[in-house]
């Protein structure tokens, strides 16, 4: 394929339009991921989630600049959730980031959630794929990490960042939002603000308790990333996980966990597409007013409209 | 069924029971939901959502005791992220809403993300039906409306009133949260803060310029709910939207679109569980190889394992 050629010699707008396919579902998707997806597996993939106003934007910003130092092409996807109203994602503070614009070796991309039934989890896979494809070292994924889609995705990093500040609140609530089990490193940023050292005690110890039972020392590090206070040890936090991950065998652990997810995912929205174009039949309409008017159950009604095999 | 005839009757362990079977895909699943669902459609479903700390528990604590005073019947779903950690969902501020405790006219409960692969939605699905059948006049919602999952789960309900409070941003926040087009009331709780006034405002205007075109006025309702304030009026908008509904036929639109939705859910959920089992075969281990090998592309290796049927 003439666009995935020019993308891999590094033209930018051949990657643009790659992942607008790949976004939009549409009809050469799977093709390009078959010429994808061998030129992939040498990107570190990088989570940064965080609640919203924790700072994420900036951590990452500086983050880039830092990778950029080290000569590390890096790519950003943001998961912004997108509204009718505006007809896309709102980008926000994406532009805060346009201060790399004009570098090459950097590329922010904002993926919305246009696609209904979970399509999103499967499309920042894609995209994941077609910037390590495109030679990318690192990809930082960014995400609120407040919902379980978005917890979801990070299942796609090898690394994942938790950005928090005092005001995100304490060490029981960043439990229960299903943040301490995903976090990799945790940053407590804004660190100039009075509560910020009684978080960075609290995870510590949360972490002491409850750490999973690795041979990784999950670091809590302080931030003020407008300051650009604390990045240069976060930079070297993840070198050393990165360093970790290679040095045992997670790195191919987890690449087998993401293909099979993967694979998942691809059967899910698959038949999830197939079941609603069913529906849009004649017969589907049929087996539709007869779940309507109680005649059958709903697991009746799916197992009626039988779908066989992907297109 | 002994069980599904029991809860019918009135019998809460039972009731409970049933949803164990739902929230954990228990093998009778099927047969209940089947003996369930002629038993539905007599529920007001009403979501409640908003960021954290805005106050949802306490709203929904004050609109039990207004539903209750009115002779309707009140179930509470709360959608919970779980922790690996606590092997549960975590019930947090559920415990406010124990006021209600040995009332038999109030059912609550947590519902944990247990579930891998998007499977929340669908038990939540069906644990609506399951209190729908029970004879709920009024199933309460409760979602952090922050995460798309949290939002799609909303896709459930007949209404969704969306919680503010000034500190979860101003009104372009709330756009790029997709808040702004579930909502079908707002409520700005804690309104004794000075800037609730201002969130009040930016609401009715943004309402004023990007209200849907249809014949509901979305209101914005000034609350402070642990002084019972502004519950009244909340609560008189509730009946008012309901009134809305069953004076247009959005009430069977909506049902039609519900149960559209159930079927793609059940038919992803199927197919996602059989590709699951498909790839732990001796053809699903060799298949996986492949992919890792990059002898083949993902769509190839899931079109490979065909998947016919659902069980």
């Amino acid at each position: 394929m003439q666009i995935v050629k020019k993308m891999l010699a590094g033209d930018r707008l051949a990657l643009a339009r790659v992942i607008s396919v790949l976004e939009n579902r549409g009809d050469a998707l799977e093709k390009l991921v078959k010429n994808l997806y061998p030129k992939t597996g040498n990107a570190f993939v990088l989570g940064i989630t965080g609640p919203p106003g924790a700072g994420k934007s900036t951590v990452t910003d500086r983050l880039i600049a830092r990778f950029r130092a080290a000569k590390l092409k890096t790519a950003v996807i943001a998961i912004d959730p997108s509204s009718p109203f505006s007809g896309g994602a709102i980008l926000g503070d994406r532009i805060r980031m346009q201060s790399h614009t004009g570098d090459k070796g950097v590329f922010i991309r904002s993926l919305g959630t246009r696609g209904r039934h979970g399509g999103l989890s499967l499309s920042s896979r894609e995209v994941v794929m077609a910037l390590d494809a495109a030679g990318f070292d690192v990809i930082i994924v960014e995400t609120a990490g407040v919902g379980q889609t978005e917890l979801d995705i990070l299942k796609l990093a090898h690394g994942v960042c938790v950005v928090l500040v005092p005001e995100s609140g304490d060490g029981i609530q960043v439990m229960k939002a299903g943040l301490m089990e995903i976090a990799d490193i945790f940053v407590v940023n804004k660190c100039d603000r009075p509560e910020s050292d009684k978080l960075v005690r609290e995870l510590t110890n949360m972490l002491h308790m409850f750490q999973k039972g690795t041979d990784w020392e999950i670091p809590v590090i302080k931030t003020q990333a407008t300051q650009n206070q604390g990045i240069e040890e976060l930079f070297q936090s993840v070198l050393s996980y990165q360093k970790h991950l290679k040095n045992t065998d997670k790195v191919d652990k987890k690449r087998l966990e993401f293909l099979r997810e993967e694979l998942i995912e691809i059967v899910r929205n698959a038949y999830g597409h197939k079941m609603n174009e069913a529906l849009d039949t004649k017969k589907g309409q049929k087996a539709l007013t007869d779940l309507f008017l109680k005649k059958k159950s709903p697991y009746e009604v799916a197992r009626s409209l039988r779908l066989t095999g992907i297109k």
